[in-house]
C-alpha cells in the first residue's frame, strides 16, 4: 500500500490544538537543562510517594462495610468490568454536598477517565447537528477545543474582557447564531484561575454568566480543575452551586488534588433528559451510555485508588485539595514577588496579572511571543514558557505567554525569573 | 429549565445498539437465580486474586533495569500522565514479534483504555467525510457499531455467508458504494471464533480477504479478541501476521488474558501517513494525538499492573493466553457436549455451529428469539441468553440467539442447557 495521505484522515489531524502537547514535549526535550514555566504539572512532592496497595484496601474496607460484600467479593470488583456510570459515585456525591454545596444524587454522576473523557462525553451527547456551536472563554485550555475538533463541533470563541468572559460578546453570539439559524448549545467556561490566563469570575459574574444562559437558553460547562487552590476564606461558590435551573454541567479531575496517574475524573449531569414516550433520567445517565462505546468504564483499580485517598480524607475532596493548595500558592506568590523584582514594566509595557491562586500567570508582551522567540529564550536563556497563542481559536494571543510554576521549586522560579528577565531586557528591549 | 428533549441529544443516543449492554445487566438483575448464557466474561478463576501491588514492583524492576532509573523515578512514572502513546509499548512489541510473528516498531503501538477506545481511536482518524463507509461483518460486537454511530459514520454490514465473511457481497458493497460516490475505507471483522457467531476465517479466506483489501483499497481492522483460546497446534496466522502491505489495523484487548479492570488494550497501526509537507510518520502517531483529546494517556498504574503480569510470562502474550485458554476450551466443549446430549436437532431444526474455541456458541431456531421469549426462557425456565437480532445490523438474525460460556462453572453448563432443552421442547416446539 502506498502512505496514506493526511489529507484523507479526519480534519482534527491537521489542526495545531492536537500538535500543542507534544510541540511543548518536543522543546523540553531539546532543552533539558532550561527551566521551564511551560507545564502546568502538579508538584514532584504530590506524585512521588503512592500507596497503591494501602489506597485500594481503604476502599475495599469502605465497600465491606458500606455494601455487605466479603473481602473476595470487594477484590473480585478490581478485576471485573463494573458499571460504566462508575464505582465511586456515592463517595464524589457526598463529597460535593458536604464540601461544595453541590446537592445532586449518585446518579447525576459518571466516574470518567480524567476531566478529558468527561468532556468528551458532554458534547457528544450534547451536540446533535451542524446547528449546535459550542462557545469556549478564549484563550482556552486545548483540551476542549480538541475534543470539539474531534467531534466536528462549530465553536464560537469569546473574548474574557476585563471580568473573566465578555457576557455582551456573548449575548451577542448567541443572537447572531439564532439570526443564522444556528444556537449556542453551551459554553465552555474555567471560572476559577484559569487555564491558561489565571483569570477568576467574581461571584457578581456567576450570577450574571447564569442569568444570561437561562434568558439565551445554553448550557454551562464549568471545568473546576483550580477552584481547590483559593486561599481558605476566599473560595467563591462553583456556578453548580449557584444554578438553580439545572443550567450547569460539572466537571471535575482528581488529577491535581490526587494523582494524574490515575486517570479519574468525573462529570454531574443532573439534567432531566424527557424521552419520546414522556420517561425521565438524568443526563448522566446517557453520559454513561456513551461511555460504554468510548472506553467502556474507568477502571476499577484506578477508582478504588482514588476512593481510598478520598475515605482517608474523610471523604472530603476540599481535605484532599488543602493539604496540596498551600505549596501552590507558596509557589504563585514566589513567581508573582519574583515578577516583581526582576521584571520593571517600562515604556516597552510588559505586564502581567496577579492570580490568587491556581497555576498560571498572563504575560503580556510588546513584541509577538511566538516560536521564534521561545526558541531564542530556552536556546540563550534557559527558560522556556507558552505562547498564548497555542490557547487561542481566533488567531489572537500573539503578544502574550503563559508561565506556570505548578511543579518548580523555588529556587527554580528565582532562578527562571531572573533568566527570563534577562531574555526580556535584551530580546523585546524592555 | 424544562427538561431536555431526548430528540436533541446526539443520535447515537436513539439508536438500540447503546442500550443493548443495559438491556443484558437489567434482565440479569431481574432473574438473579436464572443460569445466564448472556455475558461473554472472564471466568471468576481469573478475576478473584489480583495482586496489584507485585505485579506493579514487576513492571517497576523492568523499568529501573531496561532504563537505568532508580526506583523512585521508577515509582513517579505511576503518578505522572505519561506518553499518550504509552509506557509498554516495547513490551507489546516484543510480544507481537515473539508470539504471533508480528513484526512492527513499538512505536506502531498505541496503549489504550481497552480495545474499545483503540476502535474508537481507529474509526476517529480513518473517517474524515460522510463519503467513507465502514463495512462490519454482521452480526457484529455491538462496540464497534455504537463506536460508529457515536462518530457519525455510515456502516455497510456484509453477511458472514458460510465462511465467515461473504466476499462477494463485500466486493460488491465496495463497487456500489464507488458507483455512488462513496468508498468502503475500511472493515472490521474479528477473524477468530468471533463475538456472536464463534465463527472462524480458515487461512484460505484470509488470503482472500486481504487480496480482496489491496485490489478494493481499504483497510482491515483486526479485532483479535479470542485468538488464544485456539487449540496447540490449531492456531492460524493473524491478518495482521498475513499483511505484506500494511493493510491491517490490529486492535486487541487484555481483559480477556488478564483482567478486564486494568482497562488496557492496545492498536498496532504501523500505516505510512504522509503529510502536506512530504514527511511520513505510522498512522500510530495520528492515533496517539487523537488520544490526547480523549483520555489524555492510558494510566500508567493499569498499564503497569499488566506490564508486570506480561513479565511474568516471560514477556509472551501468548504464555499469558496460554494459561487460561484451557478452561474456556473445557467449558466450550462442556456447552457443546450437552447440546448435544439435551437437544435432538428435530424437524423444527433447532441447529447451532461447533466453534473449536472463543465464548460463544450461535443457536438457531424455527421461531423468533426475541424478547418476550427471552423473558418467557427466564421467568418459567430459569435460563438467560442473548438475542442474536441484538448484533444484527440489519434487521436479520430475529430466528437465532447467543449462548455464552465463558464465566459459567461446569454444573451451571449442564444445568442450564437442561433447562435450556425443556424452553426449547416446551415454548420453541422441539
Amino acid at each position: 500500500m502506498t502512505a496514506l495521505p493526511l489529507a484523507s484522515l479526519h480534519g482534527s489531524l491537521r489542526d495545531p490544538v492536537l500538535g500543542s502537547i507534544s510541540f511543548l514535549n518536543e522543546i523540553m526535550t531539546r532543552f533539558p537543562d532550561a527551566i521551564s514555566f511551560a507545564p502546568g504539572a502538579p508538584h514532584l512532592t504530590f506524585v512521588s510517594d503512592l500507596d497503591i496497595a494501602g489506597h485500594v484496601d481503604r476502599f475495599l474496607d469502605h465497600l465491606c462495610t458500606t455494601r455487605g460484600y466479603d473481602r473476595d467479593r470487594a477484590r473480585r470488583l478490581l478485576c471485573e468490568y463494573g458499571p460504566s456510570r462508575g464505582l465511586i459515585n456515592e463517595l464524589v456525591a457526598d463529597a460535593l454536598r458536604m464540601d461544595y454545596s453541590i446537592d445532586v444524587p449518585p446518579r447525576a454522576v459518571v466516574i470518567t477517565v480524567g476531566a478529558q473523557e468527561a468532556m468528551f462525553l458532554v458534547l457528544r451527547a450534547l451536540f446533535h447537528s451542524a446547528d449546535d456551536l459550542l462557545a469556549i472563554v478564549s484563550p482556552c485550555f486545548a483540551g476542549i477545543a480538541g475534543a470539539a475538533r474531534l467531534l466536528d463541533i462549530g465553536v464560537v470563541p469569546v473574548a474574557e474582557g476585563t471580568h473573566g468572559i465578555d457576557v455582551d460578546q456573548l449575548s451577542r453570539a448567541c443572537r447572531d447564531a439564532r439570526a443564522g439559524g444556528r444556537r449556542v448549545r453551551a459554553l465552555y467556561v474555567i471560572p476559577d484561575f484559569s487555564n491558561p490566563a489565571g483569570t477568576r469570575l467574581d461571584l457578581a459574574m456567576r450570577r450574571e454568566l447564569l442569568e444570561l444562559a437561562d434568558r439565551e437558553d445554553f448550557l454551562v460547562l464549568e471545568d473546576n480543575a483550580y477552584g481547590f487552590t483559593a486561599a481558605p476564606g476566599t473560595e467563591l461558590p462553583t456556578l453548580k452551586a449557584l444554578d438553580r435551573a439545572s443550567r450547569v454541567i460539572y466537571l471535575a479531575t482528581f488529577a491535581k488534588v490526587c494523582v494524574p496517574g490515575a486517570r479519574v475524573g468525573f462529570v454531574v449531569a443532573d439534567q432531566p433528559v424527557r424521552a419520546a414516550d414522556g420517561s425521565v433520567q438524568p443526563l448522566a445517565d446517557n453520559l454513561a451510555a456513551l461511555k460504554t462505546m468510548v472506553t467502556v468504564n474507568t477502571s476499577p483499580i484506578c477508582q478504588a485508588v482514588i476512593g481510598g485517598m478520598l475515605l482517608e480524607h474523610g471523604g472530603s475532596l476540599a481535605a484532599l485539595g488543602r493539604e496540596k493548595a498551600g505549596l501552590y500558592r507558596r509557589n504563585m506568590k514566589l513567581l508573582l514577588n519574583s515578577l516583581d523584582r526582576h521584571v520593571r514594566p517600562g515604556p516597552a509595557r510588559v505586564r502581567w496579572n496577579h492570580p490568587a491562586g491556581g497555576f498560571f500567570v498572563r504575560v503580556f508582551l510588546p513584541a509577538p511571543a511566538d516560536i521564534t522567540l521561545l526558541e531564542r529564550s530556552a536556546s540563550e536563556y534557559g527558560v522556556l514558557w507558552t505562547p498564548m497563542s497555542q490557547f487561542h481559536l481566533d488567531g489572537a494571543g500573539d503578544r502574550a505567554l503563559r508561565l506556570s510554576c505548578s511543579y518548580l521549586e523555588p529556587w527554580q522560579i528565582e532562578t527562571g525569573i531572573g533568566r527570563f528577565a534577562e531574555f526580556l531586557r535584551r530580546e523585546v528591549g524592555t
